[in-house]
């Protein structure tokens, strides 16, 4: 059977829609050279032309009319983005032109890459392991400088090798498991049980630690959910702007309708935080006011961590502080105080205290916002870090099975059993690298990244 | 005095902003290669790498943390696109990536870009004259595939070869009129009178067949501004929406508000019409209607054609069309009856006839459209065709200054005041591509660019 994710020739744009100085035009397969030679007319032939080196010249179509001069980027497999023979066409940055180009090249047996088929053929020609291919998404979609550095790493392979070592130290003790099941008549021990358990164990503490790291992997890679709770005039608002104004970088803002929820997003040190000023928790009757209770719910059932603000002038809310218990955890709720800088109640019960409006113990805010979502772990650009929901579901089952192993041995039962436990855990494992896949799996990642890549 | 424009390296994201599988980064000038070794780490140096050749290597700041893997064209000087030493970084495709880079950059004696620079130094180095230069920009805000093939056409260098031939043309003549003044005293005859005005009419004959072609030449670059002027009812609307419907490419929907007036941009066979559907011309007193009669009027005053349209129903109305008069050239207007449908008066006055509902005279208004757009000119690819206001002016002022050489010959005044308007029209020739050319002229074109060309 033809496998078009190896064997079609494919075409895209790799650079952003819009205009700008210049566009490339991505093409990637076994008849790339053959339909570049077609349709690009310059001083020699792109086919007979060294790998790595650059050919200006230009493109015409079947009329022989002149669509734009181009540089010609020659990659030849495997020396390439995607292992196979390459080539990038850098054109004048006009949508028309690059539209023009995709048009010819379809006539040249070239056809439309799907999203992320140039990575997936990269995967699919061991040009990279499947973390790095994901890593490769996360990279371009990276909005805050630690998000990159993390996807970075993932690129680099920090995540793979540490994958790897543990899937050869589970070969290494599930080798023995079998061997001596071969061994079964004559009642050989080749490794004590004892000695496997520990081994096993050893595996379940790396993986443990991987395990651990998702919380900070995930919150550079996703950033972390904030919703800002609190009577009206307590001064969400105000915090609001002003962690606008002071963040180190404005990411973004994403206007809202009064009865939406307003999000403004603010990148704190490179982690990117996602502000949702919520209009109010309580139950109401005003039609548009349950349906604005409704979302704001929602918005705290999905916070990763919940700003319950209070002033001293009001006082803490009790009532409110319930409801909230009622939505989610209580160690994610954060008692802000503000207003400190006026005259009020003094004994309120809080977690912080700052002043909006001046500006202080925000800074102690921010170490708190921080704090919260990373825990105490912190960013070393050489080890291993688990981002992804779908490696962390990896290395859960992995650990089930790891558990299940030990559980058996505990309980004396047949070799076999052991085995099977310690072969899925590795297949677990080997999932995360991609080393073993499935069709469903490659799709399910590759269609979510952009075309071109 | 150093001049910034040669000597400083510059560099500049090339690809359009947003998100996307790769970005280009351009760096030019002396210090590029440089500047790229003390950033990139790859097999070899840049400095030493044969023109043409890509590099794949890590970009990595100052403290040696790694921000991205990169290739690196090399283009050495003068086979750059600048002319200088050139490099081209291909990064992922992500904003931050890309910023921090350039960050890097400026640390190594390299400063960002100004719009247009890459091209200005490509005009500066001799790479290319400056009516292809301005044809870089045309190309990249082409927004309909015939005015990207008009400014292939000027790229390509048709204006500017037919414009250097009768600039030769004039050297040559006035060549011997200058020769003449330094033998005036002994009366010797060069080029007798008579044969003078033929060649200085054989240009001007020249002259005007590129001035003509501005009409042809403004349309396919900058497209039709057409307002849609009638009563309420007559089917402005419907005709509206059946040409974005029909039109071979719709090119944008801009919405307006109910005070402001729509516009919609359809591309009738490559030509662009920008439509302007008024929201009424006649005086109001309602003040929001006001402001709308003010914008209606100021668009039929700046439209190249009105599209007045009656229906059968209504008739037409005399009043609408004596207000039209009263602000546009009346060969500007085309009076549509729409409707021809229904049952209605069967005598009125208009040029053509239509219905927005079955689609019937739709074609002829295409046409009718076009022919009032072009006039008869029709585009070859191979001809020269002066679309850019500026190369119009420099042409008129040429004629001007020829049409005073005749003057001058017929009045038998002396060969010097002949010599002073010859060369003023060379002057003005030459400045359409920039032989001679100031400063001022150079900036007022190269800021309109975007950054990074």
């Amino acid at each position: 059977m033809k496998n078009k994710f190896t064997e079609d020739t494919i075409a895209a744009v790799a650079t952003p829609s819009g205009t700008g100085a210049i566009s490339v035009i991505r093409v990637s397969g076994p008849q790339t050279f053959d339909a570049l030679d077609s349709i690009f007319v310059g001083k020699g032939r792109i086919a007979e032309a060294d790998s790595h080196t650059i050919h200006y010249g230009k493109i015409r179509n079947k009329s022989g009319t002149e669509i734009d001069d181009v540089l010609i980027s020659v990659f030849k497999n495997p020396h390439s983005y995607t292992g196979e023979d390459v080539v990038e066409i850098s054109t004048h940055g006009n949508a028309i032109i690059t539209k023009k180009i995709l048009e010819i090249l379809l006539g040249e047996n070239v056809r439309l890459a799907e999203p992320g088929e140039f990575t997936r053929r990269a995967f699919l020609n061991n040009r990279i392991d499947l973390a790095q291919a994901e890593a490769v998404a996360d990279i371009i979609n990276s909005r805050t400088e630690v998000s990159l550095l993390g996807a970075r790493n993932q690129l680099d392979g920090f995540l793979s090798k540490k994958v790897e070592e543990l899937r050869s130290m589970l070969i290494n003790a599930s080798s023995f498991v079998e061997l001596e099941l071969d061994f079964a008549e004559e009642d050989i021990e080749l490794i004590n049980q004892k000695e496997l358990m520990e081994r096993i164990n050893k595996i379940l503490r790396e993986i443990d630690k991987l395990l651990s790291s998702y919380t900070f992997g995930k919150v550079i890679r996703d950033g972390v959910n904030v919703a800002l709770v609190g009577k009206p005039n307590v001064g969400k608002s105000s915090l609001l702007n002003y962690l606008l104004k002071e963040s180190r970088a404005i990411v973004s803002h994403i206007p809202g309708t009064t009865r939406d929820i307003i999000r403004e997003d603010v990148s704190i040190d490179g982690i990117l935080f996602r502000l949702f000023d919520t209009a109010g928790i309580r139950t109401s009757h005003d039609e548009i006011e349950k349906e604005g209770v409704v979302r704001s719910r929602e918005a705290v059932k999905n916070a990763d961590l919940v700003l319950f603000m209070n002033d001293v002038e009001q006082g803490f809310s009790e009532e409110i502080y319930n409801e909230l218990r009622s939505l989610t955890k209580e160690e994610r709720i954060i008692s802000v105080l503000n207003k400190i800088d006026k005259n009020g109640k003094s004994k309120v019960r809080k977690d912080i205290s700052i002043s909006a409006k001046t500006g202080e113990g925000i800074e102690s805010l921010f170490n708190l916002l921080k704090e919260k979502s990373l825990g105490t772990s912190s960013y070393s650009e050489k080890s291993a870090v688990v981002s992804n929901l779908r490696h962390y579901e990896c290395l859960k089952k992995a650990k089930e099975s790891l558990l299940n192993a030990l559980e058996s041995i505990k309980n004396k039962l047949s070799g076999e059993f052991i085995s099977v436990d310690l072969r899925n855990a590795e297949n677990n494992l080997a999932e995360i690298i991609g080393a073993v896949t499935s069709d469903d799996i490659l799709n399910n990642i590759f269609t979510k990244f952009c075309i071109g890549k």
